[in-house]
């Protein structure tokens, strides 16, 4: 199995709601370095799991759509709390979704499976895997 | 699925017994800087893998146990070389026994499965995993 | 000369006022990555720099009073913009003050300068440093 | 399962054929940071799960066939773009081909699985997985 | 003092004259990941050393005029090796210029210093540093 | 000013002297991952500060003389504790002492300065730096 990642981030505010989480309660916010990992059993003609260009590209627009916001005004995440995890999983939704849009090019289709990592410290971080 | 890692370090003394081990047999020491991370298929209700002060928590607790320690004096590992990957392997079912009893919350009862890695310097690591 | 480091961090949400910041002007936020200098010509007695748990306790104590908030709330930083820049000069400045104060020890007291540097991203990082 | 990784790294010119590379069609070149994972489910009786002196020893060995070279000049490769992908592969079958060999010891004979993994660069990596 | 830095990278092939050299004589190449620092004595009206978003997208220009090329054909180092020193002191010059040239904003004409480093790989990295 | 950084590392136990190191007073040990940055205002014939081969060849002899030690047995620390500041001087010296014997080359002697820098994890590092 061969593999791709690429790297970006993004910086949002949120607040969290739920006794575990202590003062994250209060609003605050994270730097997220976001780690996208593509995955495929053969290489394209080029010998390429995917245009790396692409998927940089495809990566920062994303990011882009929660860059510098405020996660509890965002409608997308209405009623949850924005976790890493659960910002981890938004970003894999919406890598597949630009994959099947053609987005990320044809030969981004034959992609196995995608893993998004984020860092939101030096000491943790957070995933979401799954195949296509 | 889902994952979360947490990492926090700790420092020992320790020789190894045996011949492939050259100069290491030596009494030296290490740094292991350690990354735990929880695997799950689904989130809790709040959104989270398990709580990650638990986790974190729970980690330094069990580091304790043996930094600033010179393992070749620790009856746990008596007998045996206590390698980068045995100790990978002794910290997993030290973190899989406080899940059990409860210390890293219900959540994380549900964690599917668990992987330690212990950094030894900027170019060698190793690590342990299973399911639980 | 002499040098000591000590690294933590702490997550913040805030805005910008002024033009030149572009979508930052709006609510976001950070994690800063804090890495604490301390220089000095000669070593203690014990032959550090300082004590480095009261250096790392301190570090801690001093981000915990911004750690998971909203720094658009804080009166420590009125008209001012929580830039990378400002928030490295504030924390070096409490530093001076715990060392003033003998929170670092007596040692700590021979520090010659200090340096705070805060990494907001992989790619991004501020620091303020001085002569005591 | 067990794993251990070590790291070195080679720096080559090389081209690639093909729009999709863009500028990259140019004669340039890469610093690859590697990482050799090798996995097992029992460690041998050392307690590892291979000789870590050999395995950086036949890293390097492995490494240094390409180091300081313009990889369009290199017959292995002819006909192929020295992608990332296709040179953690080719890195993957040498490894493995080292380990058929006896030169990472008689342990290295029951490792389960290999992966290589090469940094270009702080923002990008890729790698190449399968089983012995 | 205060100082901000910001990171990019950059691919390129080249070869070294001379015996020193040894290996690195023949054709071959390197990742750049680059680090500029700018450092100031006060921070501008705004709260900043300079215009981050200006000082990145600077770099990278620079950066992209050395980008996916051979430089032993760049007539900027004709009869020159293009070590990591030698880059670090070329991309040091055409960033005091670009300063000079008001391309980094106003706020940058303050700056007191600069420090360009070029990381070669993980374990080996070179800078040029001078007063403006 | 140029500078070169080489990176190492070597793996130590050792114990401390003194209330101040708590739990540190007991025998344990550590990985220090090294670095070793060579200053120089002019760059030599070949354009670099000094040979990297060299440079890495003597701080791995040098590193070596510590490597897989316990260093409360060596005479070289006789009486003092081996702080990581303390290290960084000893290796500091032992680096001026190979240029001056004319190890790192001719090119080797016009160095302005030296700094050796420590990580004792990834939390924590020391650096001694002075002129020559």
């Amino acid at each position: 199995m061969y593999s791709l990642t690429v790297r970006d981030h993004f910086m949002i505010a949120h607040s969290f709601r739920g006794a575990t989480f202590g003062p994250a309660q209060r609003l605050h916010g994270a730097t997220y370095v976001v780690d996208a990992t593509f995955r495929r059993r053969e290489l394209d003609e080029d010998g390429v799991v995917l245009d790396i260009g692409r998927a940089s590209d495809q990566l920062r627009a994303i990011l882009s759509e929660f860059n510098y916001r405020n996660l509890d005004d965002e409608s997308t995440f209405a009623g949850r709390n924005t976790t890493t995890e659960v910002l981890a999983h938004e970003i894999f939704g919406r890598l597949i979704h630009a994959i099947h849009e053609g987005r990320l090019g044809e030969a981004a289709r034959g992609v196995a499976s995608l893993c998004v990592t984020l860092h939101e410290s030096h000491v943790a971080w957070a995933s979401y895997e799954d195949d296509l």
